[in-house]
Parts: structure tokens; C-alpha cells; sequence
């Protein structure tokens, strides 16, 4: 964390104005104080600033905005600091503050004709689960953080995660948006209305530009039936393609009940095997891949759909084997070794990301060919490669070799990445399907992304922020 | 319609080249061959060109861009001409040329694993069902014109229909699109992954604005499992509050699987059963208000649950009656009570009408006020409220009273506009819930829109079409 100290009047005078805005209290100038706020989950970034101020407002957040703009001092907007990216943590030598929207966490409204809930940009997503389950309802975005990632932090980076494949990702559960423009102006979207026609989709500038486009005080989020039956499987099976027909017959057989299709491979169930305390392996004897498939049904009668489903898929031979949870318990241990994953990849060593997305159709080959490509590069790296294979999203994570330097390994990411993303390059695929650009992936969007899109992206830039002070260096 | 002659060299010039672009048949300058593309089907608008120009390609559409950009020359972008606010016609003192994407309407790829379906723009939107259908799967947007409106146009107005309730507008049904900018260069966004967070979301700046920002020339289209059964019943009840406590009871015991409710009032049921060749009560008696409630499920038992929910409603006091279709038949008679009432209520004389959503919870208590200041202001008139109740969005049309004069009625229609759209404004609803803004409600968006998303929109428009070509005096 780098201290900045205000050496200057008149940065002396904006902690001054900022602290007549929201109290001194929460404005954060110690290094003590800040460095929660300055350092991420990866420890990838280190960040510095002029101070964190935490409004407790639309208002607050406006009048702040306000100064900044006057001042040209650049602003970084942070929800729960959950992000992998970076695009919440400032670089030091921007000189910027970060805006903290923590403490602006209230329930506006819940309407229930409507199935709409109005909260503010800092309410942590477990609670918004929590607001939409004691009406009856469910609020279906489920990340791993979502024990402290923001409504505010999701709609910013468009979140994604586990319900993508039956709900859509963050964009696709909002029906309007609050948010203070680059001039301190408040964009004042919050409607509840299903169906609006009047002009061109405002919010959408909003939701997953990473805050360089304005800041999201608040949303109206759409609530959901809440599902009466779950029932969840463990399958092992031999390939990619197999999952891949199991998805089809999935879908053939349950539709919209799919509420969740992730992949894990062995490698991966390994490792959480030996580092997760207690957890299990479901199933009798090894396989190669295992797919966590979960159907969530307005009815009863899942289970029953979901047997008969496991049986047909073995009859065709597309699965070796599978296991049901017969309870809650039995689900949560299932969902366990999932979950675990990527705490257990960071016990075996240093890990190269990618969270890339092709066409569904696609990943079979994919995998093939990254796996072909990092061995021959990185003979012994260990490709535990999982994830959201229902909605095409692989978490593309490389282990370094048993033993391996640390760090030697890892100083190969960026030839790592290279190299994946050219097979995902030529299947037409995105090289950040839900994490976002941040920091980390700014200058390979540069490299991969269409020149018309990055042009359009830039003038959109221009046009929102003329003066450049909102989340500088993120995105592009 | 009227005719432009060419008359200053520019014009033959930019003619001759459009015709060596697209070639000499598909350039129309004749006032008989343009006819089509300058009357519009409510014949509020009569609009002139220079030309209407037929591109049969993205890089044809392109080139022609590029050439009115030069010239500065207007472009009115046309599907299936089927608009009702007029965005697709040209003002004839703008010297616009018509640009129609008739002619690309090419199936480019079905991907089945993607459930994805990526055509052109001038495909019709029920040979986009047909193509779904085909291969197993349903295209669900559906609306009354569907058999002459394309799929361009219906992204680019965000279409509504019968459909969203289960499905969302339009713009919920796209992936990526394909957009010829107003300086002639291509967005290629034709993206068939579910999950790509790679900058912001271009593609919502060309859907649902209405060719004012771009031309969309195709579109990746998600694709859904087909419904296997189909359970149709028509309701009749006391009041719009026992609709809206059918709605709750009905997404409580079917949730997803509604897949259409919508109101009518018994005025517009006896137009239609005055109008409509063979339509026929469903119902034994009369009934203040009826709904119209479809479930589609992904297994059998729609039937047996329509049931189940229509003796609970029944037992709640919530309706009088219902009849439940035996057939496909009957299921389609069931639906012409419901599509014939724009065509029977033209048979009744002169309409004023609007396309309004408010909060779901607020409609009866909009209907009833809004009922009440129509009728003092012009008592006679016949209310023919009805539409897509479950998603908000009431069609409020307005039948002149019986035996007054057309023509004078019909010049009430700003004033009786001002008066409902008034009582929408007090309940934070739209003015155009699905039809759009086109020529007809530009006026009235400066006076209901907030000034900064006006501001936005303006912006936004100065930044993808800094010369105003495209569609001129539309929207904003």
C-alpha cells in the first residue's frame, strides 16, 4: 500500500471539502485505515490513494463527484473489493480517491406485483439473496464472494457465476439503474417497469463498464419464483463431449430447470480432495471429468426428472457414473467440491488464470487443443481447467509442476495467457467471459478486440467522461 | 406520398451510384414504386424520398453508408414496414433516401449446442420462427405483424408482443449484433457466447434506438427449448384487481410458465364478437373483464395445472368463469378475441390510443383514474383498455362515441393524450411501452423524459452520428 500524503493545499482542501460532505469520519486518509481498501483477494495489485471517502448518499456521492471533476481528480469506484481484475484498486500515481459505496447498503422498496427490489449500490449480495427470500422470492446471482461482493460491485462488472446458464449474468436481473455521471449529475433510472420504449437503454452504459462510465448508487433488481424442488447430481463421466451430450439431453429433457452444469476435472476433484477438510468423493471409482448438474423446479417431481434423466444418459452411454444428494447436506458437500476449487489450486502452488468463454459447441476441441499447446510449453503444468460449461465459461487455470519455483513459474503468465487465448481467439471466444478488464486484462483487450468496437468504446469513453476521472486506466 | 424528383446533379450522381452498388433494379425513384416503403399501416404519415434503396448485403448496406455520409445525405433504415409511430417513414423535406433491408434476409448459421440462430436483418420474424420450429426449438418474440415485420426492425423498436411475460423484449433475446455505423464502417458484434465482459455493451446502443445510431444488418438470436405442452384458458372477472391477484396466484403455482396474461375488457370482446367473422363467446354470461392465460410447460400437465390454479382462483372469488381450450381449434379462436380487437375497434370509428406501461401493482388504480378523466373529458367515448397485463403494459385506446363525427374526435388526440399520459407520469410509467418513439411521440419525450437521460441520449447521438444522417427527426 503506498501512502500519499496530502502535501499539497489543495489536496489539503479537497479532503477538507470531502470531509464537510460526509463527515470525518469516513474520510480515510491513514494507511492503516486505507489498506483494506488499497490491496485485492490476489494480492496481484497494490494500490494507492489520496484518501477513501465513504458516502452514505446518492447526494453525498453526487457532491463528492462534484469536487473531483472540478479538481480532476480521478475516482475509483469499490463496492466489497472482491474483484480479480484490479479495476478497484487505483494505481498510485493517479493520485486518486476511492469512493467507497459500503455504506450505502439500504433497501429502497420491494414490490411484489411488480417482483422488483430497489436497493443501494453497497448492499452485499447475500443480503439482497436474503431481502428476496423472506418475501418469498428469489434473487438469483451467486458468486463465490457473495458473502461480501456489492449489488453495485455486480452490476459494474456485469458478476456471473453459478445461475447464469437459467437466470442470465448480473445485466440480464436489473430493470433500471441509479448513477452519478462524471460531472456529479445523478442519472435517475430507477424504474420498475418491465417495458419502456422512451429512448435508448440508458443503464446499459452502466452495467459492466467497470465504473469508467459513471457510478451505480442504485438498482431495481428483478426477484424470481423462488424454486419449490431442487435436486442436484454428481456424474462422472470420460469426456468433454460426453458432458456435452449430457447437456443436450439435459436441456431435451428439463429446459429452463437448469439451474446449474459445472465442470470439474479430476485433477481438480484431487486436489480439493486433499486440501478441503472432509470433503469426499461422492462416487466409487475415478473418472476423468464430473459434471455437477443441478435442476431447480417450480413443482415437485425434480428428483424424479433428474433420475430419469441419469438413467437415459446411461443408457447412452454418456455418463460412468452418478450420485444424488439425498439432502441438503449431501447437496452442500457436492456443491462443496466445486466451490473449493480454486482455494485448493492456490495450496498446490502458483496457478496462471484464464476465464475464458467459447461456443459451447466448442469446448470439447478447446480443451484439447489449449491442454496440447500448455503441455508442450510447460511440460508437468498441471491443467485443471473447470467451470461454467453450460453457458461456455472455462475457468482455464494451469497449476505449476510438482515442486516447481513459484515464481518461475508464475513469471510465465503473460506467455501463458498468450498462448490461450490464441486457441480461444480462433473459436471466436471471449478472453474475459465474466471477471471483467480491470487492470489486469487492459492492454489485451487492446490486442484482441475488434478495432471498430474498441473505437466505439473509446468515443462512448470520451462522451461520458471527457476529463477522464472516472476509474482511469481500467477497461481501456 | 410525395415524390422527389432528382433534380440537382448531386442527387442523379448519388442515384447513379447507389444503382452501381446495389444495382440499377434496386434503386426505386418512381412514386409507384416507392409507395409502399412511404405509407405506413395507420396512415398517420405520409412520407417522400429521393430513392428507396435495396442493398442485398452488409458490405453493400456499408458502401451505401458511406456514400450519404459523404453527400450528407439522410438514411431512413425500413424492415417490414409495420411501425406505429413512424420511424420507419421520411419526412419529405429531409431528402432522405429509404433504405430497405428487404433483401438480406439470409439464414447465416443455426448452432444448435449455442442454441443460437444468427440471420439477417429483412428476415420476416415468422420465417424466424419457422427456422426455430424446424430444428426443434421455439424463437419466442411474437406479435400481430409477425407475418410481414422483420427482424431488424424488431430490434431495433426492442419489439414487445404477446411473448414477454416469459421471455423478455426483444433486446432480452439477442446475443450480438451486426451494425453498419453512420461513417459506413461495420460493427461486427455477431457473438454467439452466452458470456463475454470484454468492454461495455455495444450492442445496446443499436437496439431499441430505432436506426437512429446505427443499422443493424444481423443478429445472433437465442434460441429456447419448445414448450411440449400447452394449456390455454379465457377468463372472465369482476375487476383488474381480481386479474392482478389471478397474476400473483398464477406465478405462485406456475411461475415460469406463464406464458401469456392478457386483459380484455368486455367492450372489446363485444367489438370483436360484433366484428370478427365466427368469433364466439367462450363464456356462458357476460363478465366485466376477462384474461387471456397461457402455460406453456417443458412436460405434460400445463392442462392439469391451468386446472388446479383456475378452481384455486375460483374458490378465492378471483373469477366468475372460465372456459379451458380442447384444442388447438379452440385455442386459436381463444387468441383471435385477443388479436382481432385493434381491427374491430377500427371498425368502430375513430381511436385515440396509447401504448403505456405503469408498476404492475398500480394498474387498476391507473385504469380507474385514467378511466374517470377521459370520461368527464369526453363523455360518450368508449374505453378499450386491454393488453399485456403481466408485464405492466396496458394498449389504453380510446373509441370515439357512437354516431360522433371521426375526423372530430380523432383532432382530440393530443389532449385526451396529455390527460392519460399524465396519470402514467404520476405512476412512474412510460409512454411508449413497446411501440417506441418514431416521429409521433418525439414531441412528447422532451416533455415526460428526465433531462439527464435526455442529455444522455443527446450525447450519445452526437457521438455515433456527429453529421445527424441517420433517420432524422426520430426519437429525439
Amino acid at each position: 500500500v503506498t501512502s500519499l500524503s496530502a502535501s499539497t493545499p489543495q489536496d489539503r482542501g479537497l479532503i477538507a471539502a470531502f470531509e464537510a460532505i460526509v463527515g470525518p469520519a469516513n474520510v480515510l486518509t491513514q494507511p492503516s485505515d486505507m489498506a483494506a481498501y488499497l490491496t485485492e483477494p490476489r494480492d496481484l495489485f497494490r494500490g494507492g490513494a489520496l484518501c477513501v471517502v465513504r458516502p452514505g448518499s446518492t447526494a453525498e456521492v453526487a457532491a463528492v463527484v462534484r469536487l473531483c471533476s472540478e479538481a480532476a481528480t480521478p475516482i475509483v469506484p469499490q463496492g466489497g473489493n472482491t474483484g480479480l481484475v484490479g479495476g478497484q484498486i487505483p494505481a498510485p500515481e493517479d493520485r486518486a480517491i476511492v469512493l467507497s459505496l459500503q455504506r450505502m447498503r439500504a433497501l429502497r422498496e420491494i414490490d411484489l406485483a411488480s417482483n422488483t427490489m430497489t436497493v443501494e449500490a453497497g448492499m452485499v449480495l447475500a443480503a439482497a439473496q436474503a431481502e428476496a427470500d423472506r418475501v418469498g422470492r428469489a434473487f438469483p446471482l451467486s458468486l463465490a464472494s457473495e458473502g461480501s461482493c456489492t449489488i453495485g460491485g455486480n452490476l459494474a462488472t456485469n458478476a456471473g457465476g453459478t445461475g447464469v446458464i437459467a437466470y442470465g449474468s448480473a445485466r440480464d436481473l436489473v430493470l433500471g439503474v441509479e448513477a452519478v455521471l462524471a460531472d456529479g449529475r445523478i442519472y435517475a433510472g430507477l424504474s420498475k417497469l418491465k417495458k419502456d420504449n422512451t429512448g435508448y437503454d440508458l443503464k446499459a452504459l452502466f452495467i459492466g463498464s467497470e465504473g469508467t462510465l459513471g457510478i451505480i448508487t442504485a438498482a431495481v433488481l428483478k426477484l424470481f419464483p423462488k424454486p419449490r424442488a431442487v435436486a442436484t447430481a454428481f456424474i462422472g463421466l470420460p469426456s468433454p463431449a460426453d458432458a456435452l451430450a449430457l447437456l443436450d439431453l439435459a436441456r431435451d429433457k428439463a429446459g429452463g430447470e437448469i439451474t446449474a452444469f459445472e465442470l470439474i476435472p479430476r485433477l481438480g476433484l484431487d486436489f480439493v480432495l486433499a486440501h478441503a477438510q472432509g470433503a469426499r468423493d461422492p462416487l466409487a471409482g475415478p473418472h476423468q471429468w464430473y459434471i455437477l448438474l443441478e435442476l431447480g423446479a417450480h413443482e415437485e417431481g425434480a428428483a424424479d426428472r433428474l433420475l430419469e434423466l441419469l438413467a437415459d444418459a446411461a443408457g447412452r452411454g454418456l455418463i460412468e457414473d452418478a450420485a444424488l444428494a439425498a439432502s441438503e447436506t449431501q447437496r452442500r458437500d457436492f456443491w462443496r467440491l466445486r466451490d473449493e476449487l480454486s482455494e485448493a489450486q492456490r495450496r498446490e502452488g502458483g496457478s496462471i488464470k484464464h476465464d475464458v468463454s467459447v461456443p459451447i459447441a466448442d469446448i470439447p476441441a478447446f480443451l484439447e487443443e489449449a491442454g496440447r499447446i500448455v503441455a508442450t510449453a510447460a511440460p508437468g503444468a498441471r491443467l485443471v481447467p473447470f467451470g461454467h460449461l453450460g453457458d461456455g465459461n472455462i475457468h482455464y487455470n494451469v497449476s505449476q509442476p510438482v515442486g516447481a519455483d513459484r515464481d518461475a513459474f508464475l513469471a510465465r503468465w503473460a506467455e501463458i495467457n498468450f498462448l490461450v487465448h490464441g486457441v480461444v481467439a480462433r473459436y471466436g471466444g471471449s478472453i474475459s467471459a465474466e471477471h471483467g478488464i480491470g487492470q489486469l486484462k487492459r492492454d489485451l483487450l487492446g490486442e484482441v478486440k475488434d478495432p471498430v468496437a474498441l473505437d466505439l468504446m473509446r468515443a462512448l469513453k470520451r462522451t461520458l467522461d471527457p476529463k477522464g476521472i472516472l476509474n482511469p486506466g481500467k477497461v481501456i
